[in-house]
């Protein structure tokens, strides 16, 4: 199989050298604007070879990779159209869903039912190929977001890749799965970063985080995270986030006002809804079951 | 020197057991209204003797430290009050700092100026006096919040013993004190609390939580921790930290209209001031630089 990699890096890297090493893929031709991220994937073995352009990257290839951040997902696609082959399997790895059905939509024609998004869940390693590791979604979960009109067997192809690479493989509809990381993930970006640009802006920003803790430093860890990246993701996912970051406000207006009232009773409550939940994840997963305050 | 523990838990424990363990502590006499806490610290021998009351357990000892929880500190100053000798020293180990000098501004009358409020910075660990632990302050900071009527023999003699236990000591002003901490502390803890809380009473909380990725998990592992002792906090510390929630929600009002408006720009602004401050932040203690999404 002749695969093409538009954006050279951790994810797209990763893929790539995961499905050479299981020897389910043998050309790769590798894409990205970063001169400097192509020439390390060469040297790295995880493309056998590049192109100057995605167009050119794509021709006579049996699987596309979109493997830009989101926000560039649509001009990938633009450029790739005319480009493919009709028996051509395209997919990405973004972490929305709806947009990228959107552009896809809107750049394909008639070869979207050959799209099949996806989208790996494997956050907190370090960004560019550099850092690609063909074991990175060993265990992981990737989870497929078709629509009606996905052909069954470009599906099914792209699943198999995945677990191939190591990766479980669950398929969800794309608006639930907008949402559901939206509340799991974006707006909790969203929380840390506003707090830490909180205290970083205020006049006493030394003083604060020369106190902080581990509790904050997990907290905020997040918060670490590309800027553009998450701007990219904030954008492309704005209807489902905005609806969660509302419903987070009128939850955290209510909890000003017990704060200003000194309702202990319904502190106490949403405090152990919380840490019940929260520690019943926990044993799932095997942490630890109860942290005291700093 | 002679040393009377109300509340044996983690940190009152630990303290004790290092103190000993310093050999600059002999008698420890201990109080906590659950006798199985007293029972376990005299079998860890981190206690000498237990007391029915605090009351008796102060009398003729030379230090006194209140490790209970915020909220049930005034009514233990309260009560040992009268048992007091002259020249007994009081100290505490409170999260927060103004509410714990009114109370014992409001219970120890003259004996005001023998009282040392102080903050030992050891979160993350389990509570409980099982888990002390003579060595958990070895490195730490402890913060001392002096007021102009503290009697500066009082508050070296605390300082030192604090320093026998391995800890750095720094003084802060109360307010100060309750301000930076009601900001790198008590505010994440709320939002995440409210976090976890709203996907939890969520009607789809069982897709929401088995996405939740590493991510998630960092951010909310400080919501696990004990709703009682957080009620607590928030109460104590109600001043501060309404403010701080306060501004914290004027700042996602403005991140909900840069949403609401596809305002790249803004968020990522927003987004590039937090990773700037964190990045530094995790240098300074050693860790990773930079995190992609889930």
């Amino acid at each position: 199989m002749k695969l093409a990699l538009i954006g050279v890096g951790l994810i797209g890297g990763s893929f790539a050298a995961a499905l050479r090493a299981a020897g389910v893929v043998g050309e790769v031709i590798g894409y990205d604007p970063d001169p400097r991220a192509v020439a390390l994937a060469a040297e790295r073995d995880i493309i056998t070879r590049s192109a100057p352009s995605a167009t050119e990257a794509v021709r006579g290839t049996d699987l596309v990779v979109i493997a830009t951040p989101v926000g560039a997902t649509r001009a990938s696609l633009a450029a790739i159209a005319d480009a493919l082959t009709p028996s051509s399997i395209v997919t990405d790895v973004g972490s929305t869903k709806a947009s990228v059905i959107d552009d896809a939509r809107d750049t394909l024609g008639s070869r979207l039912q050959r799209f099949v998004p996806a989208h790996p869940i494997a956050g907190g390693e370090r960004p560019g190929v550099e850092n690609a590791d063909a074991a990175l979604f060993r265990g992981r979960l990737v989870i497929t977001t078709p629509t009606p009109q996905t052909d069954a067997e470009a599906l099914s192809t792209v699943e198999t890749l995945w677990r191939a690479a190591g990766a479980r493989v669950e398929r969800l509809d794309a608006a639930i799965h907008d949402e559901v990381f939206a509340a799991v993930s974006h707006l909790p970006h969203v929380l840390a970063f506003t707090l830490v640009e909180m205290i970083a802006a205020g006049e006493d920003a030394a003083i604060r985080f020369a106190h902080a803790g581990a509790g904050f430093r997990d907290f905020t860890r997040i918060a670490a995270s590309s800027p553009q990246m998450w701007r990219d993701v904030c954008l492309a996912n704005r209807t489902a986030l905005a609806a969660e970051l509302r419903r987070y406000r009128a939850r955290l207006e209510s909890l000003q006002r017990a704060i200003d009232t000194s309702n202990g009773v319904e502190l106490e409550r949403v405090f152990g809804v919380a840490a019940a939940a929260r520690r019943n994840g926990d044993s799932a997963k095997g942490e630890d079951q109860l942290i005291r305050p700093d």
